[in-house]
């Protein structure tokens, strides 16, 4: 299946990009798929149009750590977003198709706006934002399209666009499959929200020490003020982050036993988290290390992995122009 | 001056777009200007993205009619916009700093909705259209935009973005004048609105007799049914012409006088038009036959009118890029 995602470049990765994507189109990419990954570089400036001074720096540690979690440049296309400008004319000739009501009902939009007051989202690039990626998506002409719940409209929208393209200029796109993955969202070190805002993230570059540091002071179920008092998994983060990390049932129970009977502390808890974690994160770190010792690595990548991607998309193109009759 | 202008490439060429466009066109070119003259076809998608079977055919009739009209390959630069794919580019990153309340309050946008009621204008594409608009001019860093009066409007809206562009990144964007031209609006030949869909339009490629044949049943001032009937110069569509045709003085008082004293008949005042118009457009009905003893030419032109913008808007580009902290 050809598989198509991307991640906006809005900062160093950390633990809860791994678990939220890059960790799962990992395992696409192993299934056997034909995967398209990028960085969605156009897409950061959508909500941070105004803070583009490390916008460079993120969009080279995205690809960076694309590389470091094990997504393979010989099995999967890894580009940037602009690096490939069909994008931007594949997104502006879907704009002249799209009624502007499809965007307005973007369950998202009007979230977003709300929950991001404190950015301004008033710009059009934000209500087109949906276009750009139908455009990301259907350049490719993916099939799937791993998303969260919270992004199953953004694929539908895309379907739809397809469609109506389709139908007003002739069968062109497939109509691209949501792959709904359940993933586990990671709650920051505080319990809240993870965000870079709230500092309480977890780079995914990392050493044992420092992730030591961000795990051990973490915040757990408030019920167990002291070693004695029994708590409750489902209302402690570390939970959260043990599921992540794929505890074992004897694990599990372990936990699960210790804690609500009061039988392990929190210490004690964090100590098999950090133990799981390190497992799982040491051949990304390891990774990580390995890339910087040839400094032309990630621009070599990416420039071989953007050629790849342009030679699909001129494909698309060269088929889009004809169907819209467009004489370039 | 760097002066830029574009026209929609909506149907063949007809008198009206040569008075509306063309004519001054070739006059800035003669005074030494520096111009950019494209064939927006992009544009022509905002208001008819499902009518495009001849939109290549109209694109080259336009670039025919550039040349015809005297547009000079070695003084300006003719290019096509859908060739420009950095239009796509500027455009999607100009709409991430360009607020959609910018673009609601454009007066046309409303206005040209109700207008062309017959056609679907809900698009993203036409509420966008003066951020497309606003990079087909910076791009070519234009200094000077001609206008009709219905459109300072969008060059007002290109300086605010120029403005707001330059503010958040950094002095980029110069900002161009209205260079607006008191263009005679030529009716068409049964006096409504000159339009291709009421069939009143007179095609600019002609030949004299077809010339005569749409002249000589020209609806006039309805005051004169017959030829003893004094009437008014100011109510007759083919006045409209003679002004727009250069008409001199004597001739001038000479209609106005047979007219308004019935001392001539209509025929005669058309007559003289005729005569005025083949002496104008004589010259470009030749243009169009020579460019045709080469059927490679307007192809040519084109494609070295597109690498000559496409080299300024590369250059533009990599300065935005750089500003916006893109990595490509
Ligand atoms: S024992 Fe583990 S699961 Fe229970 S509150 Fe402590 S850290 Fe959380
Ligand atoms: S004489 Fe000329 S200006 Fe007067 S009504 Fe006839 S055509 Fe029109």
């Amino acid at each position: 299946m050809r598989i198509l995602s991307g991640v906006r470049p809005t900062g160093k990765p950390h633990v809860g990009n791994y678990i939220g994507a890059l960790k799962n189109w990992k395992k696409l990419q192993e299934e056997g798929n034909e995967c398209f990954y990028f960085v969605a570089d156009w897409h950061a400036l959508t909500t941070a149009y105004s803070e583009t001074d490390e916008l460079k720096t993120f969009t080279r540690e995205v690809m960076r750590s694309f590389l470091a979690c094990g997504l393979n440049p010989e099995k999967s296309i890894l580009f940037v977003q602009s690096a490939i400008k069909e994008h931007s004319e594949l997104a502006l000739l879907f704009s002249m198709i799209v009624p502007i009501s499809w965007l307005e009902r973007v369950p998202t939009y009007k979230e977003m706006r709300q929950q991001l007051s404190d950015k301004d989202l008033s710009n059009a690039g934000f209500l087109l934002y949906p276009v750009l990626q139908a455009a990301d998506i259907l350049m490719y002409l993916a099939e799937g399209v791993p998303v969260g719940e919270d992004q199953t409209y953004h694929v539908e929208l895309t379907r739809e666009i397809a469609r109506r393209f389709n139908y007003i200029y002739g069968e062109t796109f497939p109509e691209p499959k949501t792959l709904l993955s359940i993933i586990p969202k990671l709650p920051g070190t505080d319990g809240r929200k993870m965000s870079k805002s709230y500092g309480n993230t977890i780079p995914l570059e990392n050493t044992l020490s420092n992730l030591e540091k961000s795990i051990l002071p973490m915040m757990t179920d408030p019920a167990r003020k002291r070693r004695t008092d029994p708590g409750n998994p489902e209302k402690c983060p570390v939970w959260d982050y043990h599921k992540a990390f794929e505890i074992n049932d004897e694990e599990s129970q372990w936990v699960i036993e210790g804690c609500t009977k009061a039988k392990i502390g929190c210490i004690d808890c964090k100590k098999l988290l950090i133990k799981n974690m390190k497992k799982e994160l040491e051949p990304i770190w390891i990774g990580y290390a390995k890339i910087d010792s040839d400094p032309h690595y990630v621009d070599d990548i990416m420039e071989e992995g953007n050629k790849r991607a342009r030679f699909v998309a001129q494909n698309t193109m060269n088929l889009v122009r004809e169907k819209m009759h467009l004489l370039f």
